[in-house]
């Protein structure tokens, strides 16, 4: 197919360019200038790989790591089966605010495993929960809301499971925009994912979610296996149902809690190799930033800014924004990104559209 | 490349003229008579795929099982991405005899430990192992062993251990070929891993060895990426070197045992999926392969006996060999093998070849 390489050779040649911007000054002064002068009709290459992304600090940063860590000739070069990079969920690839997506699973089953269980109707925080009273439900402990994410995450075998969420998210919407949570993905991280995967990058998501439950539509969401899905997991055990026939039923014992520390160390146990890219958004993707910029060669940490309350959500002590249950990107970690090159990405600047629904 | 693809075509003609041979009785016999008379220097495609396996049920089954779960027309066909296999690792893809390669390991590196830490070397079970006390030492009970095991398997970074590892697997030899433990994998085996890569299945080793450890030479010896190794798993400590350097250390703690009905408890954690081949060998994979049939559609169980003294060994209740501390292949286990419809795979009768090295 001489059309698709006669086009490759073209995007080498630009990438080959764009590498001396960062090198010289002067010729990064003229090529600059150059490129920003956009020809009516001719799509940069830039935008067809991350056309939902402004040019910025970015943009480059991402499409200068692919270029070195692809090209055999660089010394960043990093051979396919090393390239793995792993990207947080909630709040990195799709909305958490107000309430992770799952939490509001979880408290969408209450009724039904009350149902179950009737002695749990008089009991707190169930409730609570099956008052509907939305102001007291959001003052909710988080022991309340352990005792919740127990009892409506365990007790079933993991068939019954992934069934239960699959009809939940075909019917669930988000009170904001009135689509199914799985329709609240960032285009930008979609177009990213595609341009990782492209060349070679194997993509993991690596979630304080539970592992079941993103397992359940990681494929048709984000084009990842179940089996790259890294999140937080209880326990199973092995036991024979009513036809003599094996099924696994979910433990209420937690076996890796995919937050903080949890998260190198979840890594390390599922897929045994530290990351040559991470993408994250608050506190509790640290150290998975930590551990993959401290690996030798070439590595790139990136964490998601919400600083666009008109089309998403503003929240974050850093720069001043409120601080929240979920996502908290504190001063400290905006510091640290900086001290250690880690990537900031302004959700309101450097992100052109943020959902694919919108016109 | 058209001679490839006229080779292909062929070996597909081969293929489906192999299927009738099962869906009817007299055009089987003829052929089956026709296919036993062997042209000389004319391969059969069955020798193609898998030349060290001898023609018989086990072959055929294998064979047969490939053919309909990558046929679309089939109503068997699995589709890509849901071509998990699972095999064991000691005793199915390698020797384990008389003692696993991971045991000699650990029993190996307690002196370096002892030196270390020169309390050890007054206190059991280390002042025997350092010994030398061939006889003192296979009496050790399981508990010490467990103490060994710990002291030489943990408390260390996971790069250092992998390295470690890596470089006692350099030098190590067995004792009977007087060959790298790594070269004692068995050839009928690494041809079946290849050519069930070539048919699209995604294979994984799911062992009661030690993740890290066999994470150190899976991707050498097997093809296997290290990410798809599932073994038993101790936990990882996130903490800052000397350096200031984030470091995983290995922790004492067991998440999970990968023996028994923690087989597919693992695959459940690590994969996510039900296998739709596995191989085992032993007690210890009894659970991974009625998992693995009690799952709809097409599925395939194996189970290595070990049957070859002269080659290899003979060892296991089931046929009135001898039990040993590894690998028990009980009669309850042939028994429901043959219930179960599980294909056990003799050595003696159906591996033409054991190793590579040999002549």
């Amino acid at each position: 197919m001489p059309g698709f390489q006669l086009g490759s050779i073209g995007r080498k040649d630009k990438r080959e360019s764009g590498l001396k911007i960062h090198r010289r000054g002067f010729v990064a002064l003229v090529l600059g200038v150059a490129a920003s002068v956009r020809l009516p009709g001719v799509a940069r290459a830039e935008d067809a790989h991350l056309p939902s992304w402004n040019d910025g600090a970015a943009k480059q940063a991402i499409l200068s790591f692919v270029r070195a860590t692809t090209d055999a000739a660089s010394p960043r070069f990093v051979p396919p089966e090393e390239r793995i990079a792993t990207f947080d969920q909630d709040g990195t690839l799709w909305v958490e605010h107000p309430m992770y997506t799952q939490v509001v699973y979880c408290l969408a089953r209450v009724p039904a495993v009350a149902k179950a269980k009737p002695e749990l109707m008089e009991v707190e925080p169930f409730k609570t929960v099956l008052s509907g009273d939305r102001e007291a439900i959001a003052k909710l402990s988080m022991d309340d809301l352990f005792k919740i994410l127990g009892a409506t995450l365990t007790g079933m075998d993991v068939e019954t499971f992934a069934h239960e969420v699959a009809a939940w998210l075909e019917k669930a919407r988000d009170p904001r925009w009135k689509r199914p949570f799985t329709d609240l993905t960032y285009l930008p991280q979609i177009e990213l994912l595609t341009y990782l995967r492209a060349n070679g990058f194997k993509i993991y998501i690596v979630t304080g979610g539970g592992q079941d439950f993103v397992r359940v539509y990681s494929g048709r969401v984000y084009g990842i296996p179940r089996e790259q899905v890294v999140g937080t997991a209880g326990g199973v055990s092995y036991e024979y149902g009513a036809d003599g026939r094996p099924v696994l039923i979910k433990d209420p014992k937690l076996l890796l809690n995919d937050n903080n520390a949890g998260k190198p160390e979840g890594i390390h146990l599922m897929i045994g190799r530290r990351p040559r890219l991470a993408f994250g958004n608050s506190t509790g993707d640290r150290q998975m930033l930590e551990y993959t910029t401290a690996g030798d060669g070439a590595r790139l940490s990136l964490i998601v800014l919400h600083d666009d309350a008109e089309r998403e959500y503003a929240y974050g002590p850093a720069h001043g924004l409120p601080d929240t249950k979920v996502g908290t990107f504190t001063q400290a970690l905006y510091d640290e990104a900086r001290a250690d090159g880690w990537i900031v990405v302004s959700m309101k600047n450097d992100w052109k559209r943020i959902f694919a629904f919108e016109t």
